[in-house]
């Protein structure tokens, strides 16, 4: 089923339309593009096979893959200096969140004379940047989760400061993104339910928050109903393309809704994955419940509206039932002592939660007591 | 309440924003923008207010308004003479359908070597304009209802044909939105009513398309939701802002959703407009039960999720019982006789309807007979 889509950008989806991976640089008048994966889908066919219908077609195509799960500045580093020596004009941005993140990070940094850093999420910095040597960017996302692929931030390691810097640029925004479900079949059935876990995090987040953006909201709506209805059978039967599909598209939408902005379950989940080094998404599906009955009082109304849509009982606990029912049916663990997650940091946590950029556009302001408690409860495991 | 948006392009959304105008074309390298809309509008404070904070700016702004309800290409071509005359290097499109629609027109065609009728939109036609030459547009909509500001499409009549042609380029997609509610509390009743529910429509056949597309999916559901909860008080107090806002936002996003298509309403609408000169908005109004009946069969199971969303009865006639409460409430006739509609020429406007590109959309393939057999109905009222 392929499909032609024009925003939040240009987006083809369908089965096998990373073959058209070449005429997309030409379209783009790029004809030598870096392509910036991490060194585990650097090794799988379905990178050769890019390599090599890019260099059939005569593109002069570079391949970049030292990427850390979480890319550091040293790797963004590293693939400007390929993409110089190369004379790359464009990135093809392949993976997972590092894949993507990285790709992109390359792509805003490589031609600037100011330095990554100078792009950091704050204020205006993203005018540090030249626009014009900003180089194309086309996105490949490998799991249904991040919807990094349409976003216009990248998340980038700072070593030295120990702490993860978001990156942003209006031009981040990768101008072609292919959506291609036969390139997610091979990923294993727990990074699937953590990912998927993960697309409905950014989904629902978007759905709660406070921002007036009525397309955004309607965006977060459909994707919640296809996480739904096609989560457990892509964690169940990885092979399952349709489900694959719905899976893809549900992550597009979860970030594309999130410009909206999230909540809770990232204000904590960015702390913990940096202290504890658990899987991001992960760390979203278990805080999910709790920060849900957090934000209870505020969002009732609204998730009685989203559970009635969904086909659950029409209430705040019809929905939470059915995210906990979700949860378990996909194998996320009910709390974070699961994780290796104790209480001894728990203080911290809560102080770096509400100093989150996410903690802005939860529902409800808390303060860092009330997230140390959120974070207690998960950790305990007692909604 | 001010947000900016950044799907399906650039919109800057809020009481008051207008103001922002001359702002917004400094940072697009507008120095001379020439203003295009239709006669009433050239008349009005509004349009006065808009020429002259931008002559206070600096800028070097012209007026073009010689344009019909439905524009011409003679409005278009006279728009193109003031453009070249004037040295203008970009467009301000204000108004409803017609000048929104003429204002994208002379932007795409007025540096162009070929035509505005080369560019109709029939295979690659679009590919005929020099995408470099097209100039920076700016849209404004005054009424809630074409969704044309974020639209593609500019719809022309060609004289020495009697019909009307779809102008299409992808960059005719204004490059930024300003979507002002204060601008459309002068719009009398009736017109807020027939507006309304061709946005209504919009949303509606949008939903209705069997197209893959998720993401409009979703904005139609909430687009739809909107009008519900903010139609009728924009038609009954004409000065809620909040219910102006809220129909305004539903406008653009019906547009933004009918890129899944549209269906047989519209494919009615168009013949019985171009015969009748009936309004559109109206027609589509009128037209809508009637097309959800004929296409019953197959949409009842999306309707019935629909109707849960908007918490009517999770049935089909749910859904159309509140149609027709609506209608009714908004002050829409029930039959088109009531437009002066009669039937001799039904048969003819089946035919036409059957070729209508919008009749590719619709969830039932009808054939010629079937849609004479629906206006047919339309016309006595009969459901």
């Amino acid at each position: 089923m392929n499909v032609n889509w024009n925003y939040p950008t240009t987006i083809r989806a369908g089965e096998g339309r990373v073959s058209e991976i070449a005429q997309i640089c030409r379209e783009r008048d790029m004809s030598a593009p870096l392509l910036v994966t991490d060194p585990g889908l650097a090794k799988l066919p379905m990178t050769e096979n890019i390599l090599e219908a890019a260099r059939a077609d005569g593109l002069r195509i570079g391949l970049f893959s030292d990427v850390k799960p979480n890319p550091t500045g040293a790797n963004v580093a590293a693939g400007i200096a390929v993409f110089r020596e190369g004379g790359h004009d464009g990135v093809i941005a392949l993976g997972g969140g590092s894949g993507l993140d990285a790709g992109k990070a390359v792509a805003v940094a490589a031609n600037q004379s100011c330095s990554l850093w100078d792009l950091e999420d704050v204020g205006d910095n993203w005018l540090n940047a030249d626009p014009e040597k900003i180089v194309p960017i086309i996105a490949i996302p490998t799991t249904a989760g991040t919807g990094s692929e349409v976003g216009r931030v990248s998340v980038i390691v700072k070593e030295d400061e120990e702490r993860k810097v978001l990156i942003f640029h209006p031009l981040m925004m990768p101008g072609c993104v292919i959506l291609d479900p036969e390139l997610t079949v091979g990923l294993p059935a727990v990074l699937t339910a953590a990912t998927g876990m993960d697309a409905l995090s950014h989904n629902l987040e978007a759905y709660c928050s406070p921002m007036y953006h009525p397309l955004a909201e309607g965006v977060s709506i459909e994707g919640i109903r296809l996480i739904k209805e096609h989560l457990p059978t892509a964690v169940a039967k990885g092979s399952d393309i349709e489900a694959r599909r719905q899976m893809l598209v549900a992550s597009t939408m979860g970030a594309t809704a999130f410009q909206r902005g999230l909540g809770g379950m990232h204000a904590l989940a960015h702390p913990l994955g940096a202290v504890y080094d658990a899987h991001h998404g992960t760390l979203n599906a278990v805080l999910m419940p709790y920060v849900l009955v957090a934000n209870r009082e505020v969002i009732s109304e609204r998730i009685a509206r989203l559970a009635r849509y969904l086909e659950l009982p029409p209430t705040f606990d019809g929905f939470l039932d059915w995210v906990l029912e979700l949860r378990n049916e996909v194998g996320i663990p009910n709390n974070l002592s699961a994780l290796g997650i104790g209480e001894d940091r728990l203080g911290e946590i809560g102080e770096m939660a509400v100093a989150d950029p996410s903690a802005g556009t939860n529902p409800i302001v808390h303060d860092a007591a009330a997230y140390s408690q959120i974070a207690t409860r998960a950790v305990r495991g007692t909604l």
